[in-house]
């Protein structure tokens, strides 16, 4: 079992921002990333057909033997992670209580930021996740779904998106945050343009690397680390449910060297 | 068979703007509409999924003895209409050729610009429709992905939209289109946007109009047009696969009066 790879999800090719943050941090790691493209993306579809999706991708995931699912996926992580939890016998962990600690642990003020999906912001789950954690900070939560097509289109450094990003942040500043939570995982993708509007008086909160931390402490917690080394083909495997070719293109954006081919996933209904 | 309804679809709310234009021409005929928000947009997928995914939404459609099918998508019409056709031995229109027809009969430059998303610019339908029409036409392309989550935003009519218009369009003003295809069900909700951007020289052809004539056109030269007129409830069906409550929220900014409810569909694998 401690020899099984990781199994990591995402609607699509964002997921892929926690991805290189569990490598980073674990390099004796094998993983096997799924991103259903066919079907992104989650952020604007409901609990329902989210929980679905996910449902499908973890039992296509199951079929590698996984030890650990990863929902790096904020959508999926406010929809599906608690019930994947149920479902499962081995460690499922979204990318929202990971953001939440991180967050928690940053302010002085009491008072977070979280932007994201609309789906991710009307679940409320990083406001329960916060919450559970600190019952006196406040949180503050606005939907930016133009952020996502924005790193898509390749504008994440652009005087268009810096106009985007004011109006998006807008009412968070005048909140007082003092902590702001990327909780998508586009986001970190877009960090500079963000932090140029936010302020060096906010700071921000990569659900990504978070996530990186929290994998590593549930694998050493449950001593299911892996002896490395890996080995230097197929360590990590990648699937996508549409377009291999545009994931593999756009993937190494978010993912950096080591993303050569993507196989088509076939998933099947549950 | 002639009182039968016309079957429509789109990945989402979009077709609406052709459904409108549908009813507006055609009172007497009733009419069932799909949108496949559990899977939307159609616009950034391949085309072997985009064909599949519409292959079922017309299975699902047929249980309803539509006398005739309209893709009112650009991408499902780029990718799956002739395949359709080919398969259903009912009449398929998709929104292209009528929107080729339209512009070259507006065209007096030669010169015509299609706008839309990035499946639509990427399969070439258009270039090909225009050039089957009119071989002496130029077309010139420009996908625009912005576009659709600007208007989803609400922000049909803002700055900010304006500003990434002017940048979209610049390639296709410098290339001296004198015509320009909104070659997306989205786009024409920013029409007056787009016209500031082109300026008085240059024609706009919205697709959905031209599609409601080659519908009236294709069921009159069929002898299939319904003896009117249609009962004042459920003459026009809804339907989603994922989220009616948003669907009918959002879709009378579509549509116009008349979407009260929209009834969640299961699509099964073909």
């Amino acid at each position: 079992m401690k020899q099984n790879p990781i199994g990591i999800f995402d609607s699509g090719i964002g997921g892929l921002t926690v991805l290189r943050e569990i490598t980073r941090l674990l390099p004796g790691e094998e993983t096997i990333y799924l991103g259903d493209t066919a079907r992104v993306p989650y952020g604007s579809k409901s609990r329902e057909t989210v929980l679905r999706y996910s449902r499908e991708v973890a039992a296509f995931l199951r079929k590698y033997d996984v030890k650990m699912i990863v929902a790096a996926c904020n959508t999926a992580s406010a929809y599906a992670v608690e019930q994947l939890r149920d479902e499962l016998d081995i460690p499922v962990t979204g990318v929202i209580e990971p953001g939440a600690r991180a967050a928690c642990a940053a302010t002085k003020a009491g008072r977070i930021g979280v932007i994201g999906t609309a789906g991710t912001v009307r679940s409320g789950a990083y406001v329960a996740a916060i919450r559970a954690i600190n019952p006196k900070v406040t949180t503050f939560v606005k939907a930016c779904p133009l952020f996502v097509p924005l790193v898509e289109e390749g504008w994440a450094d652009d005087a268009i998106t810096t106009a985007i990003a004011r109006r998006y942040l807008a009412e968070l500043i005048d909140a007082g945050i003092d902590t702001l939570v990327l909780g998508c995982t586009h986001y970190p993708l877009l960090k500079k343009t963000i932090a140029e509007v936010a302020g060096p008086g906010i700071t921000l909160i990569d659900s990504a690397a978070a996530t990186g931390v929290e994998v590593a402490r549930v694998l050493k917690e449950k001593n299911m680390l892996r002896a490395g080394p890996v080995s230097a083909h197929d360590a990590h495997r990648f699937f996508v449910t549409d377009s291999p070719e545009t994931f593999t293109a756009v993937g190494s954006s978010f993912f950096g060297a080591g993303l050569e081919k993507a196989s088509l996933a076939q998933l099947t209904d549950c």
